[in-house]
């Protein structure tokens, strides 16, 4: 059963919220459709699908061409139950059959700086340090949507910066070089059900014409993303407490609130990113 | 004249580097396919494009579903010239028809948290604001696979960065609010030639399997590539001094190589990020 750009855009948005736009293509589809996926079955993603999946990766673009940015592709059964570990004990970390790492690199450079015998001053700035993590981002995005064009799940693991050094440590980085979030990769095992698409907030709420405008601007949106997310809750069975926006705001309560990132800088500082 | 898969694999690695993937499909083949364009018609992006483009950007993960993005469309002449000046003066961000400039923002956040009178202590840590760029990083680069799905090219523009609260005072930014990068979108004014798809470096620089390894493993495919660019300095006729290893060097250097992004991370505390 193929589903119509209203269809993609009522699960995305919520039914009724927004018009499916004119300007519609298969990609757009194939993005509108994105779930992140929790439950894999054992069968393995392929060498040859992972040459594609990075093919996609690279082609996004990178700062200046500077490439600050590499994966690992860790498929051990052992490092993939010590990455869970790491990541507050994720299952699907475990179970999924390959988790690709994202790194922001600036070994490299660093290495590219000594055989050419020059300095190497900038890689110590906090500039750097986020070029890396954007070239890592734009690539895992790229390398996302081809895994799942290909029939693979995915889903994106913040939890890989619970515990930089360690997972630094299970995973051999080099100095100048941190894991910036991890994704899980493979078949879904569907179950009785495949995973939802989550709604998002709707386009007011964070799209922006000129300026910024008042934030306040952005209340009737959030006001009805709430009244979507209390059906998504429910249709899912999900127990959450209180709205999307109270859910939210104990997210970032508090220090303890980070599951251990609060801690994120100083393991930075470690990694060999002085931050400048 | 439609290319083969191998055929956008050589272009991506250059020739007889990679054989191309059985694993293909047409999302992978358009990803394959981005170029960065720097050439504008004046021809403007429609609204309805603009609601596909959003909605691909919004179907993108977002850290804890926190939603910790926004991203500004700005039309007006005036601003784009304004942008462009910050940028360091690049001609194709004050004469693309849009630039979407890509935010980092926990402003909602903390409205939302005040609104619920609840704490919201954790978004002056580090790790709050890195959610904001790469929840925007990954909103972006589905974006612009979404854009060149309808015929639109773009460029990422970190030139962004260079003057950040300049920016932020352009465009009204709320506190806890950071440009990380803009984005020119248009169609491509080809003139005698389309920009070209630029060359990466050979998988085995960027993908790693299981563990990083040495970095001088990366020695043989850097040599490769520098080779690769070579020939494509010269098919573009670009007065490139060096290899790429020679140019990335440069690149980073020492802070003045930074054009300015040196003191990031004084802008960012300005800014209302005090990553801790």
């Amino acid at each position: 059963m193929s589903l119509s750009a209203q269809d993609k855009i009522d699960l995305r948005y919520g039914p009724g919220t927004l018009p499916a736009p004119a300007a519609w293509t298969p990609v757009i589809d194939h993005l509108l459709g994105h779930r992140s996926v929790r439950r894999y079955r054992p069968d393995p993603v392929s060498n040859d699908q992972l040459t594609a999946i990075i093919a996609a990766a690279q082609s996004a673009a990178t700062s200046s061409n500077l490439h600050a940015w590499s994966v690992i592709a860790v498929r051990d059964a052992g490092t993939r139950a010590s990455l869970a570990e790491c990541a507050g004990g994720q299952a699907h970390v475990r179970d999924a059959p390959l988790q690709l790492v994202w790194l922001a690199d600036l070994a490299r450079l660093a290495h590219i700086a000594e055989q050419t015998e020059r300095p190497s001053a900038a890689l110590d700035y906090m500039e750097m340090f986020l070029i890396g993590v954007i070239d890592a981002a734009l690539a895992a995005q790229n390398a996302i949507a081809a895994a799942q064009s290909l029939g693979l799940s995915g889903c994106y693991i913040g939890g890989m910066r619970n515990q930089p050094e360690r997972v630094a440590e299970l995973l051999g980085l080099p100095p100048r070089v941190f894991a910036a979030f991890g994704m899980t990769l493979g078949y879904e095992d569907a179950g009785s059900a495949t995973a939802a698409v989550k709604p998002r907030a709707p386009q007011p709420v964070v799209l922006h014409h000129e300026r910024y405008g008042a934030v306040s601007d952005q209340d009737a949106g959030i006001e009805t993303y709430n009244r979507v997310m209390a059906g998504f809750y429910e249709s899912q069975n999900m127990n959450v407490r209180g709205t999307w926006s109270v859910h939210s705001a104990k997210r970032i309560a508090d220090a303890a609130s980070l599951t251990g990132r609060d801690r994120l800088a100083e393991a930075l500082h470690n990694l060999g990113f002085p931050l400048k």
